[in-house]
């Protein structure tokens, strides 16, 4: 695109009164508050993508606000367990925490909308819904009740669909495979015949070696190598349908936003903001080296046959029937995200996706 | 994914030393300077997407300062016209404007890279790119010699192909053909037989009612919409291979970065980086709705022929060999971005893509 447009043109205003002057002094304030908040993470320190979200919204405030306010960011388990951030902040116990809001499904399965719904949207249009679609306000008026507000910060971007033994072929293939997986995508799956095994990341390894379990998924590339799935299992499918896109989520308590000083409340905005896509794009960045080496160490890249993915999109659609049937919260999210995600995908496919095709298939055929 | 960490919990932390206060009063400095820049636009203010993306900017450095930073927006032709951005902030007319770099071609074939290259990256790679594949800095290495220095913020996604009275479907019907596009693909579209026309926003429209041009590219759904095209060529032509993501800069003096007080450079840095996703999330908002619209007012969505593709993809490579072989700059810049886009590709395929054409192909079969 090109505008040209000189009709309005003013001659000579560089020369006007409206020249401004640079200001050399960082004269910064001794009067800006100082404010600590503790941040608990759902993320070890080794997921440096994860953890490293929180680092930099810690980071970013601090610079953003002279030092005044400081974020403290700790690993799970150090104040309370990974599982636990979304009630660390509504009791109290810290300020703000990361974690992804479907962990919470337990609570409310309306949570999943916050990170990732089984064959929802890409990251694009989740963000888009977020931001521009009603989706954070929709969000945070239903985290009210568990005095959490919600602010998207950090995307692990489509997830693969995990490592097996044996690849899955058939939609038979899922019946009785003890499959590790998190959360909401387990009841998909119970659906299909698959057995979900909720396993932390240190013992899926020794489950997988031993054959305890079938099959185990964890994030992508650049994640799974560090739990040496590869050495184990060899058939690494994907995609993975249960998060198209996973948001990660920045959540504090309402009361103590409202209570800072309106300069570190937008500090906070905007850092997160920024994270939201610094960490989509670092993921992007190393997902990419990652896989090359896990194809290098025997990985042998898997699509599920679109038999196992229909079985799977139906039984999802099933659940949801049921879910919107009895879930007035989870049916009114439900509606505005799926409207959004409906129509998006009419705009995806046009320029975007026609792009990439051409660009992969031109790529793969070098 | 769900993390269980419990090793380290540490119990009763949460009545540790460590628990914090939240403070009331907005304290805010009286000694903060006030700082006031002038931005100048390539964007009319009718392009509410890319000079929205101005005032984007605009707003939030004033919400992340106590307002004590405020960069007043000007739209294309009231300071400088569109096309005159960097030579505003170059010779210090303006502290800073915001532009898309590809129009500086003219001056050196290396500013594409700042926001499309022909068959270039697509959106996410190239934010991985700029953020953490070295290219920013690469750009702003670049850059120095012209006093600018460059802040992704902003982003159009893949645009469209342009508009035509007919279909273009084989490479011969590009020999002779009078399209109107910007800059530096025109040198792609001269080796295919195309007569590239360069004409402002205002004067498209007549030139294709009246036949002395056979075609248009503008941007996308919407801000194709406001300028009328469907009235006068109905086929809608996709992709624009063009630009798969075209980067809006801001762009400003080095100088006059380094002499701002560093809370405020990280405002500005901070609100870039938001505008950055606000903007391709506002164009994947308002595309969509504008797509139905056209469509139903006669639209007819034509991809272009695999073969029309291929023989603009060589043009594209035999361009760049040429103006590689003669521009080392232009060769530093272009062998980082084309061994990430090369590695990018890998793994964009395999999750992502493979995601997207399956809730594509679904949709379309509902």
């Amino acid at each position: 695109m090109t505008t040209v447009n000189r009709r309005k043109f003013i001659k000579g205003a560089a020369a006007g009164g409206l020249a401004s002057t640079a200001v050399a002094a960082p004269a910064i304030a001794q009067s800006m508050p100082e404010v600590k908040w503790r941040l608990t993470a759902s993320w070890p320190k080794s997921l440096d993508t994860l953890y490293g979200a929180c680092e930099n919204i810690s980071k970013r405030v601090a610079e953003l606000t002279d030092n005044k306010f400081q974020i403290q960011p700790f690993a799970a388990g150090e104040i309370v367990p990974a599982l636990q951030v979304l009630d660390a902040v509504q009791n109290g116990t810290v300020e703000c925490g990361h974690t992804a809001l479907y962990y919470y499904f337990g609570k409310d399965d309306a949570f999943v909308f916050g990170s990732a719904l089984p064959f929802g949207m890409n990251p694009r249009q989740q963000n888009a819904w977020l931001l521009h679609g009603g989706g954070q306000q929709l969000l945070n008026d239903f985290l009210k009740k568990y005095n959490a507000h919600f602010i998207p910060a950090g995307n692990t971007n489509c997830q693969m669909g995990g490592w097996f033994s044996k690849p899955i072929q058939k939609a038979d293939d899922l019946k009785g495979l003890k499959f590790r997986l998190g959360g909401f995508a387990g009841k998909i799956m119970q659906k299909v015949g698959v057995i979900p095994q909720q396993i932390g990341a240190g013992d899926i390894y020794p489950a997988l070696e031993k054959g305890t379990i079938d099959g185990a998924e964890w994030v992508g590339p650049y994640d799974d190598e560090k739990l040496g799935f590869v050495k184990v299992a060899k058939f690494y499918h994907y995609p993975g349908w249960w998060e198209p896109s996973s948001t990660g989520g920045f959540i504090c308590s309402p009361e103590k936003l409202a209570a800072l000083p309106k300069q570190y409340r937008e500090a906070l905005n905007s850092a997160c903001a920024e994270t939201n896509m610094w960490t989509a794009s670092k993921y992007d960045a190393v997902n990419t080296p990652a896989l090359k080496r896990l194809v290098g160490a025997g990985a042998q890249l898997t699509p599920y046959s679109p038999e196992v993915m229909d079985a799977c999109y139906k039984a999802a659609q099933d659940l949801y029937t049921e879910i919107n049937a009895k879930n007035p919260e989870f049916k009114k999210i439900y509606d505005s995200y799926t409207a959004f995600q409906n129509d998006s995908y009419l705009w995806t496919q046009v320029a975007d996706h026609t792009m990439d095709a051409y660009m992969i298939r031109y790529r793969n055929a070098k």
